[in-house]
């Protein structure tokens, strides 16, 4: 990570609950491989402060196990990257574990996710996602306060506890059939000032849902009521303004919080989509690229039976860290941080 | 536009269809507003074909009529930038006709889009857009051989014509009554070769989610099946692999073409979703940004009910600019073009 | 240019003075032809004030004779760019008075130029660039108020009046043999706050050397003493730190106010070698890439025996953009400009 | 490193002899600091080939004594980033062994110029460095496969073994001083394809002299005859062209092989100015920052009299990343590197 302002108290240890939150505590809920997932700092930190030069976070593999690997090697997993890293790369990318397009490629949005989410909070911005949605059992709308209590108290981190309930016992179903589940992430983020952003190219939109869909698994980014915006007439559609307490806001925020590629000043709601993991133990259709001709998979190895509870503090990473570029470049977040 | 390969036959009309597909032939369709749109090539053509230097394309406003907008300067519209680029740029910018945050913007999206599709031609690659929602009506899925015969004979540019039908009647009503209608665009394209793109913050769908989100009113970004993966089992979701004539195509194309940011050579597939336009004549509340107390607005001027049908070449032109882009940067578009 | 803050006052009468000092007043000084260089402002400006959106300016070619250029299609002037951008763009450059690879591209980094300076002046950074050399004739070093009063006095933009009379003459002569002269250019820039810049690849020296390479004709870019340093001693070139009116200066500024890439908070200083113009109407070898065999060439046409002192408003231009985009970035000058 | 093309054999062995060539044999010549610069590669390389993901490698530190940065916290070295890092960082910056302002950090583009010399060897692009002059001492001009085969023989990389002798006497001299020496280093590429790079912003001179410019001690940089083309006539500068075995070549190579920007075939030739290292044991004026009073600093520790040796492989290292940055941009270096 480079860019981030000198000063900034971090150590070590602060990376520890970020990693913790990626295991469900229920191992019927995920893979079932468990990561320590220590963070050891190389660069960019001197006596407990960020030095402004780049920081080199180290995370170790501990619990690796290739060998179920060797099949996907010339049989593409259908719905994984297989074929195309395959394609991209000629052969020769490292076909073990997926390589750079597994799910362990998060990990780098939750360390630069750890560090954005510091500094915000340095100017008073806060974000926090959650599910709302896992093989179509939806959460109810809950006021942000309720959410933020509530979502940790989740194991798939979704507020509606009882919504939650039955997303668990979906997902330990559909594991137990070898198969998996989709679902839908929202983050939101509050108190981020008005007038961040730019038009076009560089909009508030394209910069987020850029760097959501770097997250695996994504098929869907929308803002405010996103795609449901669609099929509303302007009238409804339209976030009134009023003035309370001195500034402009808005009655509603069907818009998350941006008009124009710009901040509203309202909450900056983003809902992510994510599919239903492709590794599952069902057997299904695919090819050997080496005989070039059909062939069978039933793919081995410890998957999660649904992405989204892991996913959640990486949409929240993701959403902190397009925001933390956006208030440096603004400099609302100083390049030297005192105090 | 820099970057254009030299040697691509280009003069001035090929910018003229284009442009009329901006505008639907039915008045009670569209703003009333009727530009020439004629494209002046200031740069980068030297007798018909691209110099290789950047192209600077000129296209005066002729129908101009900023009177109305004398209004929204303290009094911003509900759901438009008026607010968010007070904010931004201090109140220095240009508030008539919406400046840079006005619809008019995306001409610079059709001209650059004119020459990626020529550009996309020359190597097979073809993009084709239309409408699948408006005002909640769907049009109905077809194979793409009768949207790409029928999509041009709709108004609306709905392949579906029953469906197209309807969504002009409801347009109409909605701007009878003083209000709009939002929708949602699909874009297609058609043999973009394997293996392209990158895996994380460069991936295809960040690419393009970047630039669909850089066109006005756009508040929703889906590939494939998208937020309707999420609601699916791994085993329905997932596209088999199977070999068809000498090469691996996948069964259904529920991915919408990328798998792990990279292209999977199937046909590539997004949709946009467009919130209605925010400049109705039903009065809204809004504030006074000058005496800080809420006030009334009815939004006076030329304004589209629905943009749903200008936006579809635009976003078939974002398609192929940002597949351009991606086909240059792989060679696959050679930086000189003979023939 | 995209970029430029909201507020800045600017109208196209910004503009003159600089297009005028393109232009050496004595005819026998440069090429004979004269463009009046009337800049027009087609947006980014309103009410007599930036928007904050992208300035997009246009000065059109009055003076044009693109008759001698006939010649040069086929037949590459040694020195200039026709061979390599006709490899570059496989033919398809437009080769009329050099295309982009003309002098005349420099209007766009002036144009930025003023914009710039302004900018500057506001957070009270000053640019003064003059001639320390033509043709081997140096000029004698001078205190910078000396230089500031006197650099607007020389047709060459020489403030050693007495070697400027003698580049005056030395090109004069070099005219007469259908010959060129080369020279150097220094811009000094004051005032620059200490702790701008970056170390390794976006070190100040990368960036400000980056934008004087963009200029044609550039063959050397140097920092403080630059080639002489590496003939002292580092007790010799080191400048000393002394504490002077509150804050830290250094007794000399041999580094050119610049050190591991960050501003000292002393002039920074660059020296920029230009190369004698490559067009010249004595006869020398070339090639007829038709033919693929050796020609003779006397290049016809108007040009300049010396571009130095057309030169010295670009290099001042140039060090002003790249001055200009790192104090926005380090948020020195705000993004909206009050008052 | 991301953007290695994949395929490239590669293992740790590749960086040895580039290591050991950082540390001339003799140790009058240089800190005395040794390390083995053991390279590990961490990410990128599988089954002893590049997958085209980011390459990590990792060299940690062995030999390291900070007691000596201890009086530079505060006291900074005149010449050296110490205040300039101090200011930039808000004094959060790790002091220590100059942190990311130590010449260690040329270790990044030696480990990344291995892999460029690499994929350059591919396309028969092949770049050789060599110093020119130390401490005033100057190389006769010499055939490239004289100095290709001579370069070695020199503990100070200077193919003219008699100014190599004289250069190496100077050095142990000013050491004994506790004073340094500078120099310039000259890197040549041969075989570069005629056509690469861009005109203005994106020149071969910008980019590589943006690369340089990241070297720290660089303070000049200049293409074939750089300052000196600036004292010569057009009919003396401007280099023939002619014909010869069915391609274009100049007879000269004065433009060091850019013109407009762009290479003409002819070897890419690019000159470096190193200044004398700053941290000298002798007794130099500098001040205290804390108590912001003026101070005198006679620098402790191990530090190399001239870095011109060390120099010559980062300089070399540097040229062919650039080149092939830019030939894997054109698609000369394939994405996929096959046999």
């Amino acid at each position: 990570m480079d860019g981030c302002p000198a000063g900034l108290r971090l150590n070590s240890g602060d990376f520890k609950e970020t990693m913790r939150r990626r295991v469900p505590p229920d191992p019927e809920l995920h893979s079932g491989r468990v990561e320590l997932d220590e963070v050891e700092l190389l660069s960019g930190v001197f006596e407990g402060r960020t030095t402004g030069a780049p920081i080199c976070a180290l995370v170790w593999n501990r619990d690796v196990d290739s060998r179920p690997y060797e099949e996907v090697r010339f049989k593409p997993r259908p719905g994984h990257a297989d074929y195309t890293a395959w394609r991209r790369y000629g052969g020769y990318n490292d076909y073990r574990g997926g390589g750079r397009f597994s799910g362990r490629i998060t990990l780098t949005h939750l360390i630069a996710g750890v560090i954005a989410l510091k500094l915000l909070k340095r100017v008073g911005v806060e974000v926090v996602a959650y599910t709302v949605e896992i093989g179509g059992i939806k959460a109810r709308e809950m006021p942000i306060e309720e959410i933020k209590s509530k979502v940790r108290l989740s194991p798939v981190s979704c507020p509606d506890l009882r919504a939650s309930k039955l997303m668990e016992e979906s997902i330990k179903k559909v594991r137990l059939m070898g198969d998996s589940l989709g679902g839908v992430v929202k983050a939101v983020a509050l108190n981020v000032p008005a007038g961040l952003g730019e038009p076009i190219f560089e909009s508030l939109e394209s910069r987020i849902s850029s760097i959501m869909y770097s997250i695996p698994g994504v098929k869907g980014v929308e803002f405010g009521l996103g795609f449901r915006s669609a099929r509303l007439k302007g009238s409804e559609n339209n976030d009134p303004f009023t003035v309370e307490g001195g500034r402009v806001i808005t009655v509603t925020n069907n818009s998350g919080g941006v008009l124009g590629g710009i901040s509203t000043g309202m909450p900056i709601e983003v809902s992510v989509a994510f599919k239903p993991p492709s590794s599952i133990p069902i057997k299904q259709r695919t090819v050997n690229l080496q005989k070039m001709e059909d062939a069978f998979i039933s793919v081995k190895g410890r998957h999660d039976p649904c992405i989204v509870p892991k996913a959640v503090p990486v949409v929240e990473s993701s959403l902190a860290m397009a925001l933390c570029d956006i208030l440096v470049e603004a400099g609302v977040i100083p390049r030297v941080l005192d105090g």
